[in-house]
C-alpha cells in the first residue's frame, strides 16, 4: 500500500552542500530527500573533434552509481562490458539540459565536465544530477569569470528539474523509489526560470494516459521545477559572494 | 533557407512492405519518406533471468544503422568499443512502447526480439522503428495464434507513433533530417489508437517551448500517429488475412 | 534426401538492382537465389597509416549479417565481445579479391569501403558479397571518374565469384544453405574475365578429396564466373549509361 | 621545497564516519586528513566458483576513484577499455588483506563485498580504502551477527595500514600526495593489533634502500599502524554498542 | 633481387622436439627453417555446447605471435581490442585440418585444445602450426589411449601441410617471410598421407593466375606435404614407443 | 608432506641463453628450475605521452602466460574482457625495477619494451621475468652503444631478484610451486649488487609474520639475490665479448 508523509505536490528537503571538492573548478552534494549525489564540475581547455576551429565551447556529462547506492549491490560499470542503456541516456539528457541554457561562445574552446556519481539512489538521481549539475556548472562559470579566463557569463537562464507521475491515480510531486515502482506514468521536466520547458520525457509505465492528464502533470512539474530554482539561486547567491561576482 | 513540399501537418508517404523475410515469424520493410528500416520479428522460447518462473513473456527490441545508411558513412557499431548512447535510447523506446500495449501473460514464457535495421536515414527513423516494430510484432502474435502457441492476442491496443518539431515558428509534423537539423524543438510522440499516450519525449535543442507550444505539439502529434495507426490497420487486416485470424 | 531444382552446372538467378541507397556512391541489393544482401561504396578520402604518402588508395570491405538473416536469430555482432571468425575471414576475402584488380595507384589517396550487409541468408553470401562488392565499387569509381576526382579507371579486370562443392558425390555450382549443410567439399572462387584465378578456397567437410575432383571443381567454377561477369556486365552498361562513361 | 606542518612520526587526522549508506550492511566515510573513501559492505548469499561447496566464505573488494578525485580530471574507469593495473592492485591488496584476518569458515556460504570510491585522493587511499574496508566489514560481521545469519565472529584480530616513506632522507609516516611525489622510498604496511605484518610493499622510486633503512620504517610504520587501529577500535566499539553485541 | 640457397622444390629444415611442456598431453618445438612455434595439446573433459549429450569430441585451436616474433615488434592481442582477422583465420584452419582426419566419435566428451605461440615468424607459421599441432594431437591420443581414457585412435590418416607459391615466375615450395613478400601468388595446401587435399588456399597477391599455373602448384605442394610427412611419421613413432603403444 | 631435495638456503639451478630470437634487440629464455620465460627487449623510437619532449627515455614491461604453461590449461588472456590483476602487478613490478637502475636520460627519446613469456611455470616466474628482463635490457643496452645511439650506458647498477617464503616455520629460498602453494609467508625481492632494496612485497598467505621473521627473510633474500647477480654477470660478460664492449 502506497503512502505519501507530505502533500502530493510537494517535493523532498532539498540540500545543495558546495565546495564538497578541492580540486574541482566546481563541486558540490545534493541530497533530495535520500537520494545523494556528488557532482563536479571540471574545466579542461578544449573541444570535442566537431566542435575545432569554432570559437564554441562544450558542456556535457558523465553518470554513474556507486555498486551500492542500490537496495542490493548492482556490478560496478567499470567491470562490465557495456555502458548501460539507461547511464547513457541519463547522461545525455544531463548535458543536453545544461547546454540548453548555455551561450557555447562565450565558454571559448572549452569543455566543461559534469560527472554525477550517485551515492545513494532513492528516486529522482536524474534531475538531482541535473540540479547539481547545474549548480557545479555555475560555480565552474564563476571560477573562470574571477580568473578572467572568459568574460561573460554563458548562462543563459536558470534551469531546474523534477521527477513526477501518477501513482493509484494521484498526481505526485517527486517520486521517491517506492512510489516510482508503482507509478503509472513517469514524468522528467526540466524547464527554466521563466517557465520554458527544456526537456519533457513522459512514460506510461502502465496504463497509458490522456493528453489531459499530461497536462495536469505539466502544471505540477513546472511549479516543483520553480520550488527547486528557489533553492538552487540561494545556493548560487553565496557562491557569487564567494566569488565576489 | 527552409521550404516544404507537403503540408506542414502531413507526414511522408509511409509505405510498409510485409513478408520480406522468409525465417523470421514478423518481417517489414518500412519506407517513411526517404527514411527506410527493414524490421524483423524472432520469437524465441525463453524469457530474460528477471522474468523466469513468471509465466509472462517479454518483448524486446535493438536498433542499428548500416553504415551507409548516413550521408556519410557511420562506423560500423560492432567495430566500435561501446554501444552509442543514441542507440541504446532508441532500442529501449520501442521495447517499452511495445510493451506498453502487450498484456504480457498472453505470451507465455516467450520473448519477441524485434530488429530494426536502417538502411536508410532520413529524419524520423525511430519512429518508423516503433511502427515497424509494432507490425512485425502482429505478424509474430498472429503467427503464434494460428499455430496456437498462444491462445489469446496479447496486443491491448493499436499503436503509432510519430516526429514533430517546431522550425522557423512552423509547427511541423514528421520531420525530414534536414528539417531536424534546424528544429528549435524536437518532439517524439508514441500513442494509441483511442488517443493515449505511451511517450512523449521533446526537447529543446534550440530556445525552450513554453506550455502552450508543447499543447499544440501535442494536439498535431497526436493527430498525426492517428494517421498512422490507419496506415497500420490496413497492412495489418492483409495479415490477418494471410493467417486466417 | 537431395534434390535439386535445375542442372548441377546452373547457378540460381542473379538479380542485381542498384542505385538503392541515395547517399553512398555506389550501391545495390543483389539477390542470388534467397540469399539478399545491401552492398554500398563509401568514397573516403584518406587512407590507411600503411599507406599515407605513396599516391595509393586503398579498397576494403566490411561484412555483417543482420540478426534475423539466418533461420534462427543471431546475437547481434555489436553486442558481442568480438568480431566473428567467419566474419573476419569474409571481409579480408571481398577486400583482397577487389584490391587484386584494382590500380590503387589511379586511386589516389583514397579509401574506398565496401559494405555488404546480408539481409537474408541461403548460401553463397560470401560470394554475392563479392559480386556485389565489385559492382558498386565500379560505380564508386564512374562517380570519381565523372567527378573527375580521378583521371584513369583503376580497374584493371573485371571480377566474378562462385561456390561449388561436392554433395554426395555431384558437382554442384552455387550451393543453397541446405546443400552446402551436407556438402563433402565446399570451395569459393573468384576469377576474372580472361579466366584467371585471383582466390581459390576449398575445404574438406567430409572426406577429403583428389586433385582430380578439385580439377573438375575447377573448370565447372570457372564456368559460373563467367555466367556471373556476363550478369555483371549488364549492370555496369547501365551504370555506365548513367553516369555518361 | 618540502615542509610538514606535523611530526614525522605522527599521522593526518583520521575520521571515520558509519552508517553513511542506508542499505549497505556496512558503511562509512573515511577521511585521512584531505584523502576521501566511501566504503561499503555487501553481503551476498554466494561464493566464487572456486569456493563452492567448501563451508567458506569469501571477502573481496573492487577499488574506483571518482574522475575528479584527483588533482586534474582523470577518464572515468567504465569508458576505458581495461582496468588499469594500479586499480587492480590496491583491490586485490585490500581483499587480501581482509581475508588475512578472517575465518572464511565461520562466513558460511557468503561473499562480502568491499567496495572503495575515492571522493577526493590527497595520498594514503590505498590505506585508507584497508581501513574503511576494515570497519564496514566488521559492521557486515555484526549486522550478520545481529541477524543470527552466522555464529561466531569471523574476524580473528584487528588490523590497520598505514602508508610510509623516505623524502629528502627524513623518515616521514603517513604520506600526503606531495610528500609521496617526492619520495625515494614508498612502503604500504598492513599489521595485526599483535605487531605481526600481514603486507609490506616498499618501492624504491629514486634510490635503492638499504637494509638498515626498511628497518627503521617498519618499526615507525607498525608504530603508525597501532596509532590507526585506536582510532578503529573506538568506531568498533559504538558499533558493537549499536548492534547491541 | 631474389635468391634461395636451395632448390626450388626443396622444403627448409623441418625439426620437431616433443616432450618440451612438462604438463601438457602433447607438446612440440617445431623449427621450419627460421620459423619456430610452440604447440600443446590440452585434454579437456567437456565440450563444446553445440556437442553436448553427442558422444562426439572436438578439436580446436588457438594462434598467437609473441609479440617479438616479427621483425618490429607487434602489440599484444591481449592488449588490442579484437582479435586479429588473420588469427582467426589460422586458428580455424588449423582446427578444421585436424578434425578432417579425426573420428570425433572415437573421442568420447572432449575436447582438444591445440595452442600454437609463435616464438620466431620467417615464413609459414600457419603450415608450421598445422604440422605441430597434428603431432601434439598424436601424442594427447597416444597418452589417452595408454591412459585407457580412449579405446580407439580417432585419427584416421596422417596429414600435412605446406606452403608454396609463384615468385618472378619461379613455382618455389616453403617460402621463407622475404620470398612470401614479394610472391605474385600464395598458397597453402594440407594433404593426407594418401594425397587427398584437406584444405587448399590460394591467393593472387600480385597478378591473378591460371588453372595451369595452379595445377604446377598444386602438384609442387602435394610433394612437399608428402616430405612433412616422412619427417611426422618419424617423431610419431618415436612417441608410440614412449608410450609403448 | 613437504621435502626439498636441496638446501633452504639454495636456489634453484638458472640457465640463461641468450641470442635466442633473431629479430630482437636483446633475448633471452630463462630457466629457473622448470620455470622458463622468453624474454625479448624491443627498442622503439618514442616515448610515451607523459615523457615527450623531456630527454628521457622509457623501459616497460609485458609479462604473459602461454596457456599451457601451467598445470592446467588457462584461457588466453587475448580472448578474455580483462588483463587478469596478477598479469599487471608483474609488469609494473617488472618495468619499475628496471627502471629503478636506470638513467633514464641515457636512453634518449626511446622506449625499451620487455616482453616476458611463460613456457612453464613452476614458481618464481616473476622473479624470472626481472632477471631475463635485467639481462635482455642489458643486451639492447649494448647493441645501442655498438650502433652509436647512445653514447653512455643507462643502467646503474646490476640488479637481481628471487622469491622466497616461510613454509612449516622453514625459511625457503626460490620457492617451487608446490612450496608457494603452502607457504605461509611469500616474499619477493629485488636488490642491487651493493645490497640496496629496489623493491620488496611481502604477503601473509597464512598466519601474519612477526619483524623479526621478517628480517630473516631479508637477509636470506638478499643472499639469493647475489647469486643471483652472479650468474647474470657472467652472461653479461659474454654479451660485453660478442658486442666488442
Amino acid at each position: 500500500m502506497f503512502k505519501r508523509t507530505r502533500r502530493n505536490d510537494e517535493i523532498r528537503e532539498l540540500i545543495i552542500e558546495t565546495g564538497i571538492n578541492k580540486y574541482a573548478e566546481g563541486s558540490c552534494l545534493i541530497r533530495l530527500g535520500k537520494s545523494e549525489v556528488v557532482v563536479t564540475a571540471s574545466v579542461e581547455n578544449k573541444v570535442p573533434t566537431h566542435l575545432k576551429n569554432t570559437n564554441k565551447g562544450w558542456v556535457t556529462a558523465e553518470y554513474s552509481m556507486l555498486p551500492r547506492s542500490t537496495q542490493s549491490r548492482t556490478v560496478r560499470e567499470s567491470r562490465r562490458k557495456n555502458l548501460d542503456g539507461r547511464t547513457q541516456e541519463i547522461q545525455r539528457l544531463i548535458g543536453r539540459s545544461l547546454r540548453a541554457v548555455t551561450k557555447l561562445e562565450n565558454l571559448g574552446q572549452r569543455t566543461v565536465w559534469i560527472d554525477c556519481d550517485v551515492l545513494q539512489a532513492d528516486g529522482g538521481t536524474r534531475v538531482a544530477s541535473i540540479i547539481g549539475g547545474f549548480i557545479v556548472f555555475y560555480e565552474a562559470v564563476l571560477f573562470m569569470l574571477s580568473e578572467k579566463q572568459i568574460k561573460e557569463n554563458p548562462i543563459i537562464e536558470n534551469l531546474g528539474a523534477i521527477s513526477l507521475g501518477i501513482v493509484h491515480s494521484n498526481f505526485l510531486l517527486d517520486l521517491e523509489y517506492q512510489e516510482d515502482l508503482i507509478a503509472d506514468v513517469d514524468l522528467n521536466l526540466v524547464a527554466t526560470k521563466s517557465n520554458k520547458i527544456i526537456e519533457i520525457q513522459g512514460t506510461a509505465e502502465g496504463d497509458p494516459f490522456t493528453k489531459s492528464d499530461l497536462n495536469e502533470l505539466i502544471e505540477l512539474g513546472l511549479k516543483g521545477v520553480q520550488k527547486v530554482i528557489e533553492v538552487e539561486e540561494e545556493v548560487i547567491n553565496n557562491l557569487k559572494q564567494k566569488y565576489n561576482l
